[in-house]
């Protein structure tokens, strides 16, 4: 009974875990429950936010995804998801004290941009401003040869951090315009594609018409397409895992 | 860290557990990531089907939901919602075999009908033929005022048990227009309301206009308003739980 559950470590934020759960669902070659993936949510949303603890030097998550990943191993899961893009700020440490492998979004993403046919050349990033100062998605696709365009500061602060906000606070349909007209203005600056590596950022584009200017490459169906390839025992075709060093 | 987790049983099926979650995050009222509920969802969805084991003696669902709610327990839950009907037809083995209060989807299912200002009175009730042959909700709904109007036996066969079956396929467009006529024709019947009994129907239902004709109770939101209550520690006045004997 115990073996292959997939093991998603979430909360942060709970409606992106719970959109993660839905889309796991849904891309999942299915014709009956018993076809779906074995899996265990830990969805604990009082992890300490993750943008505070980088930017401002506010309460460490790290313990908190520690204990979630303790948990995940004694449920008997045998891989490890984290619908939560800026949380991967902390993947060195979380890998180094599990034995559980950690699907890594961003080469679920970098599979996905592979997939979707957009090869190297620039790449919108939109997301978290933590996720954006630890360069998380910067150090692993610019040596794959994706260059990241990012959002502006004044844009930042005034579309995409109050947007991801809305959504936290469960009033997605706030959210849309702002973050529409982010993803449209790093279309007009020459992205090709653009990432949507915030998990709460897809969840405010689907509360209108997507833009249509510009393609958008949604993380948490990456990261879920990374899981469905591993449990179904594709993973080592799949995502590529380079060897990065420890964030300074 | 480890207080007043939310134990989810679920996987049955997995896109109605993923919708739990959803509802349960959308319901909750909340300002950030933080004021959320800590939640473990067991998804399990190999569990034998539950109709099957109920109507014709196949595999037996028990051991599966036993394992689930050991896995709830060792990760610290202090309370289980299940988001399947049909499983409740195991409620009473289940609630002896963990210290763990399970929230009952029936019990909250009423609190949900008199909220709506449903009071005692014909109400209509779809679910699988597993949830209607063992009696889960007449058992518990007639002794406090409700009648319960089914749909007939050539109504379950040619509406509702095949689109079930396509929401647990993946495929909840084709699903709705069955679900519609078939709640439709229970509000013709003299239903005051009609419970969707069963947690794939909402989600077939969702896929097109809801039938304006008759009041519509999710028992999925309906459980989620249970855990919710349950959590915030006001589940002594909210969800009451009668004693009821072993299934025959």
């Amino acid at each position: 009974m115990d073996t292959r559950f997939l093991g998603v470590l979430g909360g942060m934020g709970p409606l992106a875990s719970a959109h993660f759960m839905t889309r796991l669902t849904l891309l999942t070659p299915a014709a009956r429950d018993q076809d779906h993936i074995p899996t265990v949510l830990w969805s604990d949303p009082r992890v300490p936010d993750r943008t505070a603890a980088r930017l401002s030097g506010e309460a460490d998550p790290l313990p908190w995804l520690l204990r979630g990943l303790r948990g995940l191993e004694e449920a008997g899961c045998a891989a490890v998801a984290i619908p939560c893009n800026t949380a991967h700020g902390w993947f060195e440490p979380m890998q180094a004290a599990t034995r559980l492998p950690i699907l890594h979004i961003v080469e679920a993403t970098a599979d996905a941009l592979r997939r979707g046919g957009h090869g190297p050349g620039p790449v919108g990033l939109m997301g978290t401003a933590g996720t954006l100062a630890m360069r998380l998605y910067q150090q692993r696709l610019e040596p794959q040869g994706w260059q990241c365009i990012t959002p502006e500061a004044e844009e930042m602060q005034n579309l995409v951090t109050p947007a991801i906000a809305l959504v936290k606070a469960n009033r997605p349909t706030e959210a849309y315009a702002p973050l529409a007209e982010a993803a449209r203005r790093l279309g007009k600056r020459g992205a090709g594609a653009v990432i949507l590596g915030c998990t709460e950022i897809p969840l405010g584009l689907q509360a209108g018409p997507l833009p249509a200017e510009v393609a958008l490459i949604d993380t948490i169906d990456a990261l879920a397409e990374a899981a469905i390839a591993w449990a179904t025992g594709q993973q080592d075709q799949g995502q590529s895992q380079p060897e990065v060093g420890p964030l300074s």
